[in-house]
């Protein structure tokens, strides 16, 4: 099944995913369904066992022209009541004796919503296998950058010496509780939708339940306790995992924009022909990839936002409360997938300065140590005063560009503490990564 | 410029606005930029009059491919960098001196924000045109409904007597409010966008403002005090109109769903052949228009939301936050334009059941009147005094499965007050509509 | 702890989670951890034992004025730092020495998150107690309303009979989803924060993880792998579980408020004293506690984009996003208690008119009933026959205001097929059930 | 009126708006109301003259006990039914003929939208002042930094030159816009609410616009064409107008908390005791009030999102969406009113390093006028070679570590185009400023 991209395609989306959410899909999916439903109803001498391989016959997506569909879709409220339609002529024209048996005993609703749950199982399984290969360089990273140190920052200010593997496990982190509500969706959130017109299926009559179970089966989803058609909360908690790994996704694409920006320059995207320049601009080298998951981070929210809205839904079927759903939970996952792809091309080929790093480390005249200075201090002259020391020490070096352990060094409150040996010792960066190994260590231990 | 409809496009959306969003015209817009660009330059004699011809030759969308231009879209981080790419080997093809100022002193961004405010500026006049007549059908449902009764509703509970030709004053009012912002986007909202690099345009030297000021001409878009680049406030603000007007229709679609369930069954969705069916009930009849309709309203406020979430830009340009508006506006508009375009067909087709809205007026005994009787009472004894009795007598009726009149008529404290004629005259509707009829005056004179 | 009521907090709001979230509970949050890091340094040897008991004493918000913090906070950025210092000088007044060890090794955000931490699992609390509550009494009304049928409705029609008791075990099965929800947030949501001034708890040097794991048991809080200052999923998470609750909440209210609609009149909210009135209308009976849900579920998902919107939080601490949750995640968890406190009082004294609904089954003309006749009619005819034939019928039943069952009767190619008896038997609603009953159970079987 | 300061209040809110929006001042509002009907009334010989008198000396705020009003709305489901409740009481307790004649005509809704738009009205009073305040400093800083150069920065990469006193110049534009928008708001947006039960003024018979005229002049708020009871375009259009400023103000703090990163460190917050400090690091020096600017811009969004997905109100007054309003638009105006205060600070305070800008134009090997000279040998040699030309030198520049102009001067292309003091002249950063001053002047002209 081809999916042609659109300009922006490529750049915000991934070709996998679109293709999962492509029209010509949408309609196989419903197909798939429709095509379980015949199979389902036979095994359980529902329908005739001759209707079966005419309906099978016809759930071919290529038989169906999507022009004549959407102006029938337009008239009818949805998708499944002109492809029913469509679906019937289509068995007739072979076997009219089996025409009678398409669709039997099911509502739009239960095709419609089946099918976009087959649609999200094989994105899901496409974002899982891509997420595992993103997850792997970052432990990776984590690994390989324990010793590489640079300045934390907080509010954008230089604070205290972290390590870039700290870094890449704390990105970790947040993708492996990803993956693990990725797992989870399997277990009661992507589900058969099967109730009929108002969720008893009394056309079924007494064998609602056995035809639901076969079906289940046959498309390996799980049966619900009941059928879900104004009960939403499994579509929007299905966005919501989607939308917390665009926002994670976004965290780490925003820490390498900050990373990559002229005056840090720490960090860089992978460089490539055609990638990242600029038409006004030769010298520019554009953080790209993460730009498009800044993106995605940013249109994400507001899309979920559209289906908590859509949560109450009135009684048996709701009157547009659904509908909103349609494009916005695909939409959403394509952000998703885009995001995800851009930001394995970005971390899987990250450059980084390491001297750079180091540099920034010692510069602004060592006030990246100011809070180990006044820890130790503040062990001996309590925190207050220590805290209080160092905040004049730094404010003095600022002002002399002096080095902070040149003004401590002139300062006797200090000097009556610490031994130049000692107060050397404390401007060393190693002897100030405090857990950050630990922190990597356990990260990893549960990739 | 043809557009093959979605699947789902022909419901939500409307054909001429997707077509002034596809992406043919996305390019064509930005290669209308790129030709006023030059043809200003030209003017201003900063480019080669020579130029002229082989770069307009070249801007025409049907000679660039999309797959391409979407690919390398993925990699330069925004379309107009392959564009202006692509249109400049087109150009050299023909004449290699031209193709040496295409694209002369501009940015990226300049092509963009320029080449969509063109492409906003066609879906505002085309929504205008088809608001006017939406307009225009409820101003004439209002002349023709301001003797017909209905019950109003608070709370969804029958209130108090009002007419539907009220009702469609108030639909039209908001409307009329949605006409005036869409007439003054022209002014200081949809402008022109030329700053070049980082809004300086010092890349034209000291002829910046005079190829602004030509460009501006070429384009009939205002100039704006300076460039706009990280100020998206005009963007943020286009959106909120075509929300505001999504909105106002959503009101007029939960009005017409909540007027056609089948306890109320006062108006009714025109009907039509393949409109609004069941696939498993024949006897059906939803309201499809009203429900794409409140689709739309449920959707577009988080994409609102997006647009005023990337308002922030940092510096000259943003990263990412501008990428965020570049598909949303463009749904935003063709949402509100599909929701137009069904709330026109419903309106215009709309048919009432006068006899079921009369009939509803007297039935609950009599209790839409419990307020007029209240009023009238009130005068003589005091409003809570009388609202006591009213609501004593309206339980009792309630109780009893008698009309409120009855009751009434029964109880001393309110004979005392009241002849028999004056208490009929208190439940004749006519004599309670009030100010409607001065509302429908006040608004059809703003018309 | 008081905390006085505001004028709409009643409405909106439920008073014990506001309790939870009040100035003075944050505070005193804020203060367990300092004492519960205290402790926790105590036994780890970081700090001497001799400081324990004067920072205890000074852990009671009560002995912190909050218009002081708050103006301090205005300055400082965040609470903790005022606080920090008022606790200090607090210790101090007793004891300098001990006035040293206060907050050692921590950062402001420790204190924040963790102490939001700490409500956070307080509001879960009592929201699971109520919740359970709330779906009690729905396991009941889905087993007492087994038998009574009334119209389901898709798209706001009436389309084919469903009992109440199954309107009840949908809501209930959602609400159930929720309560695992809330019982997972126990496991890796509700985690301690600490990890000093960029994460590593460089602070602590080689005793972070000592510290950090009694602190955890300290507080029963799970430990993290790592520090999560800037890795907000949780946070967002979080907010979802309400914002899904909420939800579901809304679809209850919302249908409540439909049925409770006066041309339908199947269901009401319970009178009381003070309860729904209307200041205009003696006679009103208005939804007011499914309105307050009502709101609660519009307002929800606006403020939940705004945790998905600040999760990408750069570095090690954030500039503005971080501070974004800090009023945002109380809102929705009030906004979720106050209505799930209303939706319990509706659901606990729901009045159910029987009759009424069984009137219903009935009204228009059997149309109900038309899908079990097309049903039945399609196993023999064929589906798109007897659909064909069934809609004719529904159409001149309505058309001549004929039961459906009498132009059936007068139809040959019905009669051919059915006969009198087989034809009244269709029109018994209780043999159309379906998997009603099934259905509940299985709900109950899962409670 | 006192209004007690929350812990966060200080940092996020403006305690003047917060004053406005108390329960005590929404209230008063609508006593205001309450008061100013009496006298219209009276005015147009609807109540007695000698009822006024009484009515008014009971519309003081002081006299009503909010936690009895509080749980009074819990259960009537508005405030305005308790107030009314209570202010008939109070009325009657000294003129019983005159509490005959309290809240008489209106509706619930016309008081408690109209008390709100009082409420509005006198925020955006507060709100214009304090933006003009802001305008001001905005237009000093533009004309005094005309002549400051520094790296204008694209996608966070330096890029070419601008000023600062254009880029103040860009802050102000935007928020000129909203000046006028908030000036706009009288027009049409901030309108008497007076309708009665259901919209027709029934209540008031023939006499109820004279009554809605002599109202609306009492108040000072314009008539709109008729009641907009479930009409909330107004209401959301409102909302936009805070969201845009707020998202400008936002835009503002994002570039200064950006500048003033260490590795920046171009601009910094105002310095002040407790101001910006952090309690773990005493060097930190903290973006305080953007950051809470940025808290808002983050905010906000979501907000506004409620106030659009409430816009569609049922028939003549909503069941819950409207009550969504209530809380929503006050936090919106606050929000908005603390980021206008926080940004007023900063920017009046604003410390500019004017050496390290130039220094930032200077560093990067000249990399900042490559653009300069891409434009120059452009128009000798095209610009696909002049920009391939200067690319290839940019990156031999950055590989080598070398001044572009050093690489240029040894290029034979170039050299063959422009005479050493015509490249020298390319590198001084002052004949780059291109329209800068043209568009400072163009902003400050509108002002």
């Amino acid at each position: 099944m081809s999916h042609s991209p659109t300009l922006l395609g490529g750049l915000f989306g991934d070709l996998a995913v679109d293709a999962v959410f492509s029209d010509e899909a949408r309609l196989q999916a419903m197909l798939d369904v429709e095509r379980a439903l015949a199979r389902a109803q036979v095994q359980c001498g529902v329908i005739p066992a001759a209707a079966l391989a005419p309906i099978e016959a016809a759930c071919s997506a290529d038989l169906y022209a999507i022009p004549a569909l959407s102006a029938a879709t337009a008239l009818a409220g949805n998708p499944a009541i002109p492809l029913v339609k469509a679906l019937t002529a289509q068995v007739k024209a072979n076997d009219a004796d089996a025409a009678r048996w398409v669709h039997w005993g099911a509502t739009s609703q239960d095709i419609i919503d089946t099918g976009a749950v087959l649609q999200l199982r094989a994105a899901v399984s496409h974002v899982r296998a891509r997420l595992q290969v993103l997850c792997s360089a970052l432990a990776r990273l984590a690994e390989a950058e324990r010793g590489t140190g640079l300045p934390g920052r907080t509010l954008l200010q230089q604070a205290v010496p972290v390590t870039f593997g700290l870094k890449a496990a704390g990105w970790l982190d947040a993708l492996q509780r990803s993956q693990r509500r990725l797992d989870a969706l399997a277990d009661d959130t992507l589900v058969l939708q099967f109730g009929g017109a108002a969720g008893t299926l009394a056309s079924l009559q007494t064998r609602g339940l056995d035809v639901a179970e076969v079906l289940a089966a046959e498309l390996q989803l799980p049966l619900p306790a009941l059928p879900w058609h104004t009960a939403r909360d499994r579509i929007a908690e299905f966005g919501s995992v989607f939308a917390l790994l665009t926002g994670s996704l976004g965290k780490i694409a925003t820490d390498i924009v900050l990373l990559m920006q002229s005056e840090v320059a720490e960090a860089f995207e992978p460089a490539g022909e055609g990638k990242g320049g600029s038409s006004a601009m030769p010298h520019k080298r554009n953080p790209v990839g993460c730009v498009a998951a800044i993106a995605a981070a940013t249109r994400v929210p507001g899309l979920l936002s559209t289906l908590f809205s859509a949560l109450p839904q009135p009684h048996e079927r709701a009157a547009g409360q659904w509908h909103a759903e349609w494009d916005t939970v695909p939409e959403i996952v394509r952000l998703c997938a885009g995001s995800l792809a851009q930001v394995s091309v970005v971390v899987q080929g990250l450059q980084l300065d390491r001297a750079r790093m180091r540099q920034h480390l010692d510069s602004h005249g060592g006030l990246l140590y100011a809070e180990a200075v006044a820890v130790t201090l503040g062990e001996r002259i309590g925190k207050p005063a220590a805290h209080a020391l160092v905040e004049q020490a730094a404010k003095q070096a600022l002002a002399q560009s002096l080095h902070l352990r040149e003004v401590l060094a002139q300062t006797p409150e200090v000097t009556a503490q610490l031994s130049p040996a000692q107060l050397d010792a404390l401007f060393a960066a190693d002897s100030w990564r405090g857990m950050a190994d630990t922190w990597i260590d356990r990260v990893l231990a549960r990739g």
